[in-house]
């Protein structure tokens, strides 16, 4: 940690600083340049905060050289870390790929579809049984009826499901059915929610928080790490930012940045990210071009009716059609589909 | 509800449109222009979602005409929400003044602040006994032994209290002590925990979340009201902007907004909206001639080793201070401290 | 354009906006529901400003249907538009490769460079001899005698240049010497700049603003081209937002928006748009899977040399690098290098 | 300048990096953390540029502790630098208030403006001749003849000018009729027209871009003060965010950063920050409350028949309505009107 005073700070508040130091049983160096003086402190800084430093009078900025995470950090676990899931293995070489509705509907709409996209080559079958919906007087999913159909499709075409906990009090529910059990974006920093998942013996696929910061993301995958549970499985799915053509703004960027700063596996939602079908097949293929390890995809057999998401859904055709664009860019980076 | 056909959208495609208006019960007017071709939808429009026609190819866009909410429109109560709290009521001409440490820490802390605040002229006492912090390694606040001390302090100086709840399992807890119940911005759209908060018998203080709309925020609100708790506080705390000399970025165009579209009451924190304490004054002063109803001020006996927040806490002296700034603007403005 | 009136607008008020409607010499439809009155415009409602109607008391909103756009419009020229310059076709099945350095420094850089790229497949050369700095202490482009350079190092590797207009005074100069001249995206609303280019019978590569959205990038575009040039190439080079750990977000989003919006041929520039030299191969390689017909990217002897963008600078052989991973994406999605 | 290696950073990789360092002449300080290695630059650092350093692999990031801008900061300029324009001081006591239309339409309309402004206690006029447009297609200014009526207009009533020069080649033009020459916000980084304006010998009012940084902003005001003029104005007028009930959204923290890290008067403009008049009047008092030198607001008799900015032009009543608001505030924080 490094503290920086402002030009013309005083010796006083120097010394407050070198005495915060002190109390907390740290050391420092002091390099007093011809416009401002810096201190570096030395010995286990994690036991101060930035914030009590830069409370101090005359300290411009303080800025810190480590990284608050450490279980999710490649520096201290180099090796990819690798999540088994019913026979297939995200963060390997397959890049793979889940698919299904926003939310379960019926059992004639989640079966018709588990199938369709399984015909098309998809690993993995997504559908919401608790959908967290921005209005209260929206349909809140069928709850267990729908764990239920998630499972029936699951047993008649041995796709596994990956499906969304919304709250402490439906993790075991949810977990009994689910392969994945999925943290959505607007719970991203619901940390107790995070510290239950963090002790169950289940992948969880953490998706981006709206206006999430590398570090943040990270800081809530180490919530659920420091838990015990180390299969977290890392999902970008769009940022809020001015833009208006799409719903959120996909953020490829933090692909290459998450794959050399952690040993988690990344997968990219770019139904969410975009918002619009139109968008989904070219975000997918860039996706996996950036280096993604999976995708995320909504699809839906009839996307006019879909109770949800109507919009950024994909029918079986364009389902299809994506996966034919993805197999190629998928081998051109040396991966298999 | 409006939809708007791309030019050279197909017959069929509007004809697909048409279908989709006719089947869920509703009638439309068709306008053709040179260009392209509009349809309105007539009835209960609240049946089709706008994701379902966005989803029909030959779509450009679907423009929604009603405001999602309606308990928290002032269409629909014209009259200001006033919440009575303990002899101080919030949404009317007195400016109120919520302040206190980031998080309870010790009894001598907390009644020193308390006493301190009370001095100064605040009405309110707020303090974090669960704290959701971004990382697993930090203090996550001293619990119901906080809350107890929050208790303690309110018996001292007569002030009630406002504190965080974080989760559905700790609501009723925290009601027990708490006169105000603060939902977290990281929480705004914890729909489950707002559905239970929704359901207690005491005022409710919402945060808005780093990257809500106005829609969003209002509809978390929203939640809260359907369960039937009408005492909500909509509280601005900044948003995420690329702008790097603040935490956040305190919004407070949200302000005038707010009260033209509901009537719930507004208050502002200008100390997380900032995350520097030398901005916390001019920015209170700056809420109160925009027109908030209150502001939430982090203040700290020793900012420098508080837990968390030290760089936006003020000192005692520096909240007396804001408190003097602030009572002549409430004044300008016709209402009173 | 659709007037929203408020709930609860008042007669007079909707009667304030025919007579606005009806001066301006057009028609209207009025749709009267339960909560809200709408106003269809019919007739040339270019003739009106949206700001004008929402200037009416009792306006909610008002709702623009037909794009500002003509001449870069796909409606209006279906077919892509595909630039010739010097035997390279920009906007068809190859993937164009702009490279070079971010500013000419010496003879030796430039041809060096040059050599180099040609040599990994680059098929134009790039590089600033008028520099945009954000401060007035910096390097400012080496001028004229860059230009000369520039000449020089196509004269040897018969590269045709890229190379930037800063201002009306130097385009006939800097036209002279360039086969496209490039618009910076500080210069992107510099309309007086737009028009003087529109003028001149060169290809203009336009750099997207870092704030700009899709309706104001596409109005440059519109700029240039409303004076008789319809040669523009369109850049994305990262636009502003929260996120830390780039630059500039790259938003890859705007590629196949733009395929779909507009025939102008679409590059992407992943070295300004993530800062970083490590990201620019992978995020090369995204663009290219998204269907960007180009690629600018800034190559440097010695980085750390560099007397601008050394730490988003590709070394010779980084860039020989990526020109080996873009290869097969671009055979991926039907395209050559 | 500080280098922070990454973890495990080779020894030849720290070698590189002292290796450019000496090359430069500058010296060093090197602690190595138990987990990373930290490079302290001692000498003239202004010679290195972060990105060169950045280049280097295993530099993880370069903190820089120098500001860039020295003629524009507090640090070395500690007195409020004042402006004197026709009797009236800008950066002093009074809070100085510029109205006028978006647009000089015609002789009735400035001047019926003027004389009404004037009337309810503004200070200057504005009124733009020259109009940077998003559309091609839009009115563009009435040119020199508009400068004319402001004159007219000034003569009659006795207001100071302020109007926006666009380019070069008009400088000199409105440099002759203006007051204070005003720089728009998308030509904040238009670097040669800084330069230029920082020659003649009038005041210049400098608008933020839309997503300036703090940095940025004052490089610009830099440019203009390194060419001898330091009669610089600064005016906030709102940044590109996701926000939707705002045009954009007016960032009212930068004005007490900008009143303590800077000494030039400091204006906001609620009028495009915002764009609503409804916004328009609370904003202001909020301004005068956050410690604003001034403001500026748009004013047209009709706004429904303004040929710009109708939305957020106020009437004349309205405006004497928001001079009687802010004159109160002005005096809360002991200023005057």
């Amino acid at each position: 940690m490094i503290v920086v005073m402002r030009t013309g700070a005083k010796e006083e508040q120097i010394q407050r600083v070198l005495d915060k130091i002190h109390r907390e049983g740290l050391k420092e160096h002091v390099s007093r340049g011809v416009e401002r003086t810096i201190i570096g402190l030395v010995g286990d800084v994690r036991k101060i905060q930035k914030g009590q430093l830069e409370a101090i009078e005359g300290v411009d900025k303080v800025m810190t050289v480590l990284k608050p995470f450490k279980l999710a950090s490649r520096d201290f676990h180099p090796e990819d870390t690798k999540i088994k899931i019913n026979g297939i293995t995200v963060g390997d070489k397959q890049v793979m790929v889940m698919a299904g509705p926003c939310a379960v509907e019926s059992r004639e709409q989640i079966i018709e579809t588990a199938k369709a996209i399984k015909n098309a080559g998809a690993h993995i079958l997504r559908g919401g049984a608790f959908k967290p919906r921005t209005s209260p007087y929206a349909f809140q999913g069928m709850g267990e009826e729908g764990l239920k159909l998630l499972a029936e499709a699951k047993n008649e075409t041995g796709l596994p499901i990956i499906t969304e906990a919304m709250d402490i009090q439906s993790i075991d529910l949810v977990a009994k059915y689910a392969d994945i059990v999925q943290i959505g974006a607007r719970n991203m920093q619901n940390f107790k929610l995070l510290k239950e998942v963090g002790k169950i013996d289940k992948p969880v696929m953490l998706k981006r928080g709206m206006s999430a910061t590398l570090n943040e993301f990270l800081m809530s995958a180490e919530y659920i790490m420091s838990e015990g549970n180390e299969k977290v499985i890392l999902c970008e799915r769009g940022i809020r930012t001015f833009v208006e053509y799409s719903r959120n703004t996909l953020d490829l960027n933090i692909v290459p940045v998450l794959k050399r700063m952690t040993h988690l596996p990344v997968v990219v939602d770019p139904s969410h990210g975009t918002g619009k079908y139109e968008m989904v097949k070219p975000m997918a293929m860039a996706s996996v071009a950036a280096g993604a390890d999976g995708l995320m995809v909504e699809v839906h057999p009839r996307p006019e009716d879909a109770v949800s998401d109507g919009d950024q859904s994909l029918t079986f055709q364009r389902f299809e059609d994506m996966m034919k664009g993805i197999g190629p860019v998928a081998e051109a980076v040396g991966r298999s589909l």
